[in-house]
């Protein structure tokens, strides 16, 4: 370490968050590190240890662990889903610090409910991870493409060897000169499975390297798009592929959404001429609302977002009613690992009974006509002019004196 | 309501959440949408009713509460921040459920600090609605298009007519044959101000209408990408445009991050390719994980985590030591108003120093610094291979018996 | 060259086509080296050589010349044009070997003439070049930036100081971490400018260079997007940004296009869904294909395809009637300069009334006016069904023995 | 018509091109269309009736031919190309107006050349079309999407049935709600092959809608990009995938490109935050010129420069030499039919030994290397600062009095 002398910063001490080691998930150790955060910090974190779930169960999801913060949550339906997975009426868990997002996904679910409620279907699902190997030549990288194929069980078995769940579906290769990206495509149950595909992968990367000349290889190329929106997404492969889709009678439009088809119909056509002048991926009203909402309340990974909106909505008339749809081509999704089972998340989840091994597809299906339902208020809320108006009433914070 | 009448789904009872007028927000109004939820959904929320923040503070931040959900929380630093508004060592309170992120995070931080802090600058701070108007010939559309300058002023007026806070900074158009997109930039100060400035827009709007041949207008053309991801937001647009930029000595790197300045830089090489195939917007190795988790921590509009992890990190090797930087140009950021102020939010924000009037720029630095840790930290995690081993000790749930 | 000693092939003689200096652009040294390119080829360049256009004006637009390709052109018309600059019936040259393609431009040509001709407007006229400066620190970057308006007159005192036509406009810096893109836009007149503004902008970038502390630059970026696609070109910059536009009654639509307005429609928005999913920059049918044939009629810098095919097309039905529009937001077109006075370009410039000072804006008009007669015909072909079969009767080469 | 009755424009005599039926590609017919021209629009159209290829050959590749326009023609060389379908010593015809174009093409062969040559390497080949079916429900939309891998063999059967060189390879669904876009892959040999595909997907699209309950369908959806630019090609599709690359030492780079490898590498490096801060696809210097030289040269569909430049380049610094690369996912050829076959055309294959069948991996191969080189004298003249030089020493048009 002798080139760190001459930066006299870097020989400071450095005030680490207490470690509180072999006791880290103890209430004690959480209430050690906020007396360390209070002190350092000035700030009382007092809602912050007003946890009810224990603290023991954070293990594996969050380090320096201070305690829980709390996000209002509410509930929106019915939502009538007529799915293979899902089938029936449902109250949607949603957290979130926006007034009227609730009210306005309630909105659309009781549209869709009355008009018989949404279909929805699954349709593909996958999670990727995609590695990037470097050559000394095009040459080189060429051949290893082309004998990618013959690879195939071996890199499945090495694959497969680190996970129960996980499976290898099929490996896809981009050259780019001396260096090729190989897409890792695998089914993973019902968890994300980010973890254990990118283990996963790294064996059989592992194994590859050995059987060719590759200089190296690098386990993440960014292709996948894990927490990032790209174009790529709009093909599958960050996890679930599904629809929802209704058509809704035009007196139910009128009457629960407050507009006319056509108008509804004809703010997505000057909506996709702002899409393209920006340069948006996909077409959406405002998927990442609900689908935010949702994910905060049912423990999943909710930085995802970034991936799992991007999507594309379709608003129609179709004989006088409105026909509508939502595609999510990569919606990442959990029902067992990760946040899934941490006290209010594992309550969220058991609303839409959907806690569990087996019931990712299901959550899809529920989580695709929901956001169905935001997508119509929405559009509906922007063609009569109601935005602003409900906005004004259910968006306006309390008088501070109410808000201790 | 006539229409409906030969949809006899429409004529189904529809059970809505209770709505409790008049004590929407009392702690019983809460308890009895529980029980209503629990009865039809066979769900035991007693997590979900175990909040500390007053179930009153809740108005205007949800409808149909129900009580609220916890997200761990850990805290990341120390952050030594050398900005222009923040200035100092932090601890950053970042709320999740993947483990392993807090620890990166920390790792990174330490780094930055270890090398001296992390610079930071607010560049732009401005955020944008864009209404669509339709006109019936391109004549008016473009005569419009070239008087809009002169309407300006009056276009100011009758904009900040609507709020005490937001200030219309300018207007431009895109002519699109017979629609012009026209896009209104303001300043909001701390707040988001989405709500704001489209109240002040319909309002402007509204005026200019009544000044041309339009035959109408819409509010939102989805150009100015609220809740989405755009190329047009790396222009910035949405909020703050900030960076931040370090260089670490080459020994502070190697102790700390564990690998060589060339290995990391060149793991951003290899992902460039990644993005590049992969059609991504931006360039980054996982912003959203970090944004989204101070987001939730400190009560912002998380779905905004769509359009604001749209960024660019930078990472190269100057004599011998690692200089990096993030750009977030379209950072979406709240010290008052939305959730700032809700419990622990509240906590949170003050953890930082940055809850209140007059901190969003602050808090802006701060965020820009934090991400860039995590840019760190995950580029050397990759270029060491540490990534799979992290995630193994990191991310490992207890056994089921502990999580009760 | 000492270095080049372990390379062989290095050293292996390289075998130049003939410089013939001195008369480089003189008839017998084109033949010179048409016969040197036969002698090493085998190929018989009999049709290069029959080239009308005095060679000595090949200088400034060829180098190692050995006469020219020939490109059958057709003209496609009649076209009325309503705009500002171009007002009356033009027969538009279109050089190609695209069978077809004349034969469905002129349909929708025929089909807008009918129809009392295309409305055509310009907007915005500007041209760019986007060099990038680099520093030590963001802490400099920051302050160039801030410092960039004040020097605004300087910039352009400098670099109007190297052309009589090139005016700048306006400077715009983009910040990114150590680094700041500065995009320069200019008024070029009639030519198509790139080097005139890449020379003005280099000279002003060393002047910038010498007043502050700037490590270096580069004068070409990549982000003014010259001869690729990119989301940036939507808001215009390349060029002109120009429109065309026009109702077709439902009659005309019918009898020349052979299709109804709601099926024309209905192509666009099914065409929407494949531009989505592709991952398309901006909507078209095939802007591209009138573009090229018209650009190498008309001796312009082809290879500009690729950024001025970006655009928007629009298709509603409005009363029955088909309403249609082109937006095309960096269209670079020149009637002075590059190739266009050269021979047949003369020639079809003339066709267009277009050639020399002060056409360009006329020029720009007629060309949204033709790219839009071409969308209509397609979404037309397809809508009806015609498609295949028109191109059956027109794509198909005569039998060899007719070729020679 | 009797709509049309109300708008008198449409009544209005329209003078079309003569069609001088019978007679359309006799050299009289030429003539007499050049005086309806030259009447209509006072041009004198010499140059444009002096073309040497005889006019009958024309028939298929252009309607109301006039005549043929002259683009100069130069020659770039030597270049060395490693392929597998191409080995040799290579000039290039490029037909260009743009001053400095073929010098500086050359410069890049003579680098590549004398470091020993280009590789290249043809890696996918298949041209897509891709139709868009549309249900009447979501769930008829996903019956299809399932069923479809039991009709390939069917679809295969139709689609060849009207083909004699297409082979179908594979098709691909997209589900997005009640619609499906399929994507058609097809072998074309030595075809650019558009035609054929549409024409043989019409065919299986056909058969497909009578075997299911879908609405309707249309041949074009837009997703294949022909024609634009958008991220699906960067995976391939539009033609030949082909990659080149070199390894040119230290010295020959100096000595040729006059740069050092790093100041070449580090242009590149600068590029990428330019492409990223656009929202470019790919990433490269200037590969839409060399590709269109080389088109109109070779008598190409040069409209396709739209789709064909969306690639990537890569340049970086080995052990002190420089490594370099592009990717061209989507290049789209023919050396058979089209404009292939046509006087000048025919000649410049010929250069190549390009001309007729079974050529068309070969002329991938050698473009691959050409563009190669011009990206690597672009960038070299970036870090050296010659190419505001260049272009004052070639691009500069001679007095007019020489231009006559």
């Amino acid at each position: 370490m002798s080139e760190d002398e001459a930066t006299p910063a870097s020989r400071q001490p450095v005030a680490l968050v207490p470690r509180c080691t072999d006791r880290e998930y103890e209430a004690d150790a959480l209430a050690e590190r906020r007396a360390f955060i209070e002190a350092h910090t000035g700030a009382h974190l007092a809602h912050v240890g007003a946890y009810s779930i224990p603290s023991r169960a954070m293990r594996g999801n969050i380090e320096n662990a201070l305690g829980a913060v709390q996000v209002p949550l509410g509930a929106a339906g019915p939502l009538l889903v007529r799915g293979e997975h899902a089938a029936g009426t449902f109250y949607v868990p949603m957290a979130t610090t926006e007034g009227a997002l609730v009210r306005s996904y309630e909105r659309g679910m009781v549209a869709l409910t009355r008009s018989g409620g949404a279909s929805a279907r699954l349709f593909l699902d996958e999670n990727r991870v995609a590695p990037i190997f470097t050559f000394a030549s095009l040459e080189s990288a060429t051949s290893f493409t082309r004998r990618l194929p013959e690879w195939l069980p071996a890199l499945r078995a090495q694959a497969e060897s680190t996970t129960h769940h996980g499976r290898l579906l099929h490996v896809d290769p981009f050259l780019l000169g001396r260096r090729v990206i190989v897409s890792f495509s695998y089914a993973t149950g019902d968890a994300s499975g980010m973890n254990m595909i990118v283990k996963a992968t790294d064996r059989a990367c592992r194994w590859l390297a050995s059987q060719c000349d590759a200089q190296g290889y690098q386990v993440f190329s960014g292709h996948s798009s894990e927490k990032r929106a790209s174009g790529v997404l709009l093909a599958g492969g960050k996890g679930k592929k599904v629809c929802a889709a209704a058509r809704l009678p035009r007196g139910t439009v009128r009457a629960v959404l407050g507009a006319l088809p056509e108008d509804i119909a004809a703010v997505c056509q000057n909506s996709v001429l702002g899409h393209l002048q920006a340069g948006a991926l996909g077409f959406n009203a405002h998927l990442a609302n609900g689908l935010t909402a949702i994910y905060i309340a049912c423990g999943q990974d909710v930085a995802n977002v970034a991936n799992a909106c991007v999507g594309i909505t379709q608003i129609e008339v179709v004989e006088g009613d409105l026909e509508a749809s939502v595609t999510l081509p990569s919606l990442t999704l959990a029902t067992v690992g990760g946040g899934t089972a941490l006290g209010t998340a594992g309550e969220c989840l058991a609303m839409l009974g959907c806690l569990g091994a087996g019931q990712a597809p299901r959550l899809a299906e529920i989580v695709a006509a929901a956001l169905l339902a935001g997508e119509l208020s929405m559009a509906a809320a922007i063609a009569s002019g109601d935005f602003v108006l409900a906005h004004e009433t259910y968006g306006r914070n309390p008088p501070p004196a109410q808000r201790s």
